[in-house]
């Protein structure tokens, strides 16, 4: 792997590790369910939590998550310098309303499903240059406010074509510090939106896919590296479509990625036993695969190094309605286990 | 003013100063008949700038902007590693298809109308750390579009309180670079979600100056100094009624900020002329002020030092219909004249 700070034209090298001290995950009754509910903080069985809005659910879930991840890196919510948050929600109000509690300085962030990668690398950014000793990382999703905010009234009951995903109801969050921890972030590559055109925002995996083979083609040319390096390239939210579709970009760009390849949407449901059609998606996603079972892998040594590439895909029922296409984006985090 | 690069609990300053290398800032028709149309590098007599919405007008706004940043730079599309960027719409729609042409890895942001403040202090951390030679920071706004997004469809011509601001049409952006330039951030506050509990989304100014009031009290006491160190210190949109509270906020802490406080919202139009009511806002509106009439006076020696403090009343309709409070957050940057 190239050395020194810049290194090619969109990534980044932390020659001093960034630490992730400790994760949390907290999901919805429907993924704890699925096949990765051993690796859950918490799974709630009322996705409301008690409140009495599927938003409001949404913003208890973040504040829960976020003070149990402070909770296990054994630090006080005042040692925590930034939060690097988002959520899926039109003017961010589940990160809103939920961290507003903490009285922490806050980056508001939107990268649609790629919330996780952006949150993890200003975090990153922002440790490596000394300029906090402790920050939160956190993005979330919700499936009921998510529908609510981009498709139909739950009410209605309307049919799902077979490319679509399903909103993971999930928040992961991650505490980045200088000191020592379970896992580290060695170096990024930042996303552009990437725009082939697709203007099925029930196919987002064809959407998505160009933007994640667009930042892992340049993350293994900054790096000068082959997929074999990683254990894992681990996507967000792709799907069935998606995956097959960026393994075919990437195989046209001579990197054969579907050794190594996982899609964080395709682990979180059990298909066609939880009839979520093309797998999981949402910022929360991709956030509770890395919170749960990767960290855990991480840590117990089954990984190594993994690249993870959460992918958004950048639209809002304006933007449909008014016929534009679905461009995507994604960010990708180099973590490794601790050495 | 304190040393050193993490200062009190919420400050960083720049020992090695962030240049500003460029400014640019374009206008709709309205802003273009205000006071400060002589500051502007553009005024659109068109809205939507020849596109069929006005989301897409709002795009093109963006872009052009942009480009027109990278131009007075003197720097290439490819000089640039990366954009900070956020407007007001839902998902960032006006980001993501203003800027998906230049092909420059891309950090969406949402800060409600303090997203300016938040992009210049991420690109700021960003050029003094070294991960960049020069960014693009980059908020905007749209009267039309804006609207349509917070209240109610134009052709309804709803009547507006006397407490409500109206949406500047405008973007403002900024190349930062860490070759001398312009003028140059040497620190920053980044803010807190500040709740008081205010529901009135006609009434944002009181909804935001809480959060202005107290980004502005922990940096005079992070930085320990005073006003007076300020020619100016500039809030985003908080309008007539949001100035009062502050001043008053301020002054309940022992610092009168009265003899230095500017509000770009009360700068923007010619009331009782333009018919505004209590102000301008919108990201737009403190964007475009610092980008024209802010930068000519740090320029031509009229201002020496500035805190812009760009104000966000963090909402949308669906928290406001579900009876939500709007809170607010306010990012301090500070900016000088060239040594």
């Amino acid at each position: 792997m190239k050395q020194g700070l810049q290194v090619g034209n969109q990534s980044l090298s932390f020659q001093k590790p960034v630490y992730i001290m400790s994760s949390a995950c907290i999901c919805g009754p429907k993924e704890g369910e699925g096949p990765l509910k051993d690796t859950f903080d918490e799974i709630v069985e009322d996705a409301t939590l008690g409140k009495e809005s599927w938003e409001e659910g949404e913003s208890e879930m973040m504040r829960r998550t976020v003070a149990l991840a402070i909770r296990k890196a054994k630090i006080k919510t005042e040692d925590v310098r930034y939060l690097f948050a988002g959520d899926l929600l039109g003017q961010l109000i589940a990160t809103t309303f939920g961290l507003k509690d903490f009285e922490i300085p806050l980056f508001g962030l939107y990268g649609a499903c790629s919330t996780m990668g952006e949150a993890l690398s200003l975090g990153a950014m922002t440790i490596n240059a000394g300029y906090a000793d402790n920050v939160v990382s956190v993005a979330s999703s919700h499936f009921a406010s998510a529908e609510k905010q981009f498709r139909f009234p739950l009410e209605y009951g309307n049919q799902r074509p077979m490319s679509s995903t399903w909103t993971v109801t999930g928040c992961g969050a991650f505490v980045l510090s200088d000191k020592e921890g379970d896992a580290m972030i060695t170096g990024i590559t930042t996303g552009k939106v990437v725009d082939y055109g697709v203007k099925d925002s029930s196919n987002m995996g064809a959407c998505m896919a160009p933007a994640a083979a667009d930042v892992i083609y340049h993350h293994l040319k900054d790096f000068d590296c082959q997929p074999s390096e990683y254990d894992k390239i681990v996507t967000g939210d792709l799907g069935i479509v998606g995956k097959e579709i960026l393994c075919k970009l990437m195989l046209d760009q001579g990197y054969d990625i579907s050794k190594v390849h996982m899609d964080c949407g395709m682990e979180i449901y059990d298909d066609p036993e939880q009839d979520t059609h093309a797998g999981g998606s949402g910022c929360g996603c991709s956030a509770v695969t890395l919170a749960g079972k990767l960290m855990q892998e991480l840590k117990d040594g089954t990984l190594n190094k993994i690249l993870f590439v959460p992918t958004g895909a950048l639209m809002s029922t304006v933007s449909y309605n008014e016929g534009q296409s679905v461009p995507g984006i994604a960010h990708a985090v180099v973590i490794e286990a601790k050495r």
